[in-house]
């Protein structure tokens, strides 16, 4: 099926492919974000202490832990919808790609730091930078691909490439006032990229309203 | 193909996509879960045991692996024949279906506390939490998909509908008799789980017998 | 697609989704074996010994790396070329290949095992002895599927079916001589299992010259 | 789909159960990388340095992850490549895709080597060692499968054919400038791996242009 596609027979490569390795790389990349709670037990000289005040010293790690995955799926969400609509793909949205796939995989790295060192300020902008470049390399996957309907089909409706623009600068905006805030408390920072699932939706519906006028 | 779809045009998703992500997941996981025996090697500490008694040590840690893969691969099954009726998806069924990875993710972990601490009842709350999550939201996800045929065929059978919410109930219930069996032992809490396996074909079973009425 | 097999509509269950588990499994086994041989470095105090001695000391570790490696993919062959004649599945047949993923996600296990007592019997023995269970539940499989041509197609030739089994057989049959050479050698046994990819090709030759007869 | 090619009922393997593999592989690869740069967190005993003197002394960890990453990138898509034009296999084919695997299996170990031992030519030389053999058995793929049109479409362009021999040949003889730096500077080594990427549009381009002539 994908062999078939004449762009691919000039690159070798389809959206198909890059889909199908983003999947992979999005699953590992959040299943072991898990490894980032485990280091205590792996420290057996803390087996004095009982399991309960473990749990309650290491909650923020677990806080940790979910908030990264949600961030995740976040993006795995935005990157299969802006995929639905990329019909194509040529050798700079290829390495866009392969640059947004390597920060994914830092994730669970910086996820760590957070879970280590999680009033050190150095550990929040540290992960305030994955999420803010995660962030503008999937905006720039969307402009360079919608740019002259490069690689997206020539009818797709000219609001709707400006709403996933808007809705592209939600992240990069998130991460920015995060890494700000974690200068006063780093601890707090991590909180606010819970605001990016409650901007989104309303910044679809603000789009709806106004097209409404 | 999953590209036609009409509602994925709105969302951007398909379940065909929710179904990847959910299956590297679960391999993942499934795998990742043979890291929670492995820990002893790494305290090199332990060499001067013999590996015998080492092995023998270990065993309840070999046996914590078991029931967490067995668990894990019942949830696969039953989330592959819920999505087999399952046909579209939305914004709350998405968010239901993250926290349900969100939460199978963290089965390796559940599974390394246990095996860490296998006399502590702390532990085998935190396991049977995870379970008793997992469980609801399975649940959840059924009911919320048939609720008024919302994301299933309109002419699903009401009966088959009843009897895989039936089949759902029995996971949260086998955590909480669990959980409440770990006060008492948390050694022997462990086993109750795969009542699982041998509870969802006794529920069907009866099923079948009143239909036959 | 998967979704009109008449047979899937009573369980819900594809081979095609089973087939996509395994894949993901082995593939993340395959993968995770090279953690068995990151372990030196962890311990931080052999940083004295040199680079060199040290990557000669770990050089049985790069060995058990690619036995393991050369095991599973023959048995990821195997599992596929089983799979290409198995056309449905039923619930025993699902629960033979759920307790295959189970040790074939204990292969990473056994082999740390044998690359941290290299001399030791008792490792040579369980590792032999995951062998040797995966190599009697893929012949199991095998069996169960094509006995009556339960899961086969009622045209399959029953002399291909007897081939398979015969070829099913080598596995088990290298794992019992190799755990009764590790009494011996320890060392020496894990170089056995590379009779299999040598066996195999035989079994094929023989039976196919006594077919020309 | 699979199921119905000629060549499969035969050895009951397709190109697209390979490339299956290999998809799941390289993606846990790719990610396991940034297990590489976990370690130092891991000894506690670091705790008393500062998190930012950290990051800084483990910058050189952070740019193996980045440059093997892009590696493993470059190999992906080039196996991508070749596997748009390889329509067949054969049990010599696959042999070469297996040992393949292993050696990008191998990656995420040689990287923790070249981490922890920045300054060891030692390290330098396995890490070149493994992208040497990973090089030469890409370009024994596509010779292997093109040599009188074996495995590909018998109208295949010759001259493509003799591009992609050549572009092949790029890894192998840049792997062997990166270890003949090595011995003067096996810091300076790593960044010789980004010639490839620079390298291989050069081949690309001077072979169109003779075309043209």
């Amino acid at each position: 099926m994908a062999k078939s596609s004449s762009n691919a027979s000039q690159s070798g490569m389809t959206t198909h492919r890059i889909e199908a390795l983003t999947d992979g790389i999005f699953a590992i990349a959040m299943t072991l974000l898990v490894l980032t709670i485990e280091l205590p037990e792996m420290a057996k000289g803390v087996a004095q202490i009982g399991l309960h005040d473990l749990l309650i010293e290491q909650m923020h790690m677990l806080t940790s832990y979910a908030i990264s995955f949600i961030v995740l799926a976040i993006f795995w969400i935005k990157h299969h919808q802006q995929f639905y609509f990329i019909k194509r793909t040529d050798g700079k949205h290829l390495w866009i790609n392969i640059f947004t796939l390597m920060f994914i995989a830092l994730i669970p790295f910086s996820t760590s730091l957070r879970g280590d060192y999680p009033d050190d300020w150095v550990s929040a902008i540290f992960f305030g930078s994955n999420l803010l470049i995660l962030g503008m390399l999937s905006l720039l996957n969307w402009i360079y691909a919608t740019q002259g309907h490069r690689l997206v089909d020539p009818n797709l409706d000219k609001q709707h490439i400006a709403l996933n623009t808007r809705i592209g600068a939600v992240t990069p905006l998130v991460a920015l006032l995060a890494m700000g805030v974690s200068i006063v408390s780093p601890q707090m920072s991590s909180y606010i990229y819970l605001l990016i699932p409650i901007l989104i939706p309303v910044v679809q519906r603000r789009s709806r309203r106004t097209k409404g006028d």
